[in-house]
């Protein structure tokens, strides 16, 4: 835990570029420059991800990220809000403290924040479906 | 409304491959074939996007996401999980009835969700919060 960057930053330990804070959560922006205003939000307490969260966290977690979205939209004129998530290192998720992306979007931004491009034929959803049925 | 086809699938007007139903939201495999499992979480009121979802609405959706994924990984030997979602056509959304996508990952699956891969030093970070910041 005293190594993870993101408590670090919660703590005021390393810098960031703050957008939000409230008693449960922290925002700022990803310093990898790939998407203007490139938003992260984090929890204040740690955890992974999604998968160990507990439900009040994740509940507060969530509830900015729809705040900072529509705020993005109504106030500063994004007309679009990409939200991405990775969950273990298996899903490229590379700081192991849960954080949600926020990409606010605009017409003709030159971002292509969708990441298939491809139809995979062998997929059998009828057997797929069987799997996955949530029992 | 009545065109929505994801309102058909609730009604069971158009055909699904469910997942999971509770009494505010519908999980079913996504047909694009893009990812093995790929499943969408809906909620069953209509509306299209977190923009515009009231919030009991996206509180029912987000712990179906959360509980479904929870699911995969840990009954179904998935070791990743990775949440989408676009809102507006300028997010690249492509039906407008508000959908999460969950896509579950194994090691070396071959898949490759995350949509970034360049960095633009033109952005000027410190420029950029002062925008966004919440206020």
């Amino acid at each position: 835990m005293n190594e993870c960057i993101f408590c670090k930053i919660i703590k005021g330990e390393l810098p960031s570029y703050k957008i939000y804070e409230d008693e449960y959560t922290y925002a700022f922006l990803d310093i990898s420059k790939d998407a203007y205003g490139h938003t992260l939000v984090i929890p204040k307490k740690h955890c992974t991800n999604m998968l160990d969260v507990d439900e009040d966290t994740y509940c507060h977690v969530q509830h900015t990220v729809q705040k900072i979205s529509k705020y993005y939209v109504e106030n500063l004129g994004y007309t679009g809000i990409n939200i991405l998530n990775a969950n273990n290192s298996d899903a490229q998720q590379s700081v192991f403290h849960y954080h949600v992306h926020i990409i606010p979007r605009k017409h003709n931004d030159g971002l292509d924040v969708w990441p298939f491009h491809d139809s995979n034929n062998e997929i059998d959803l009828a057997k797929c479906a069987e799997e996955l049925k949530y029992k």
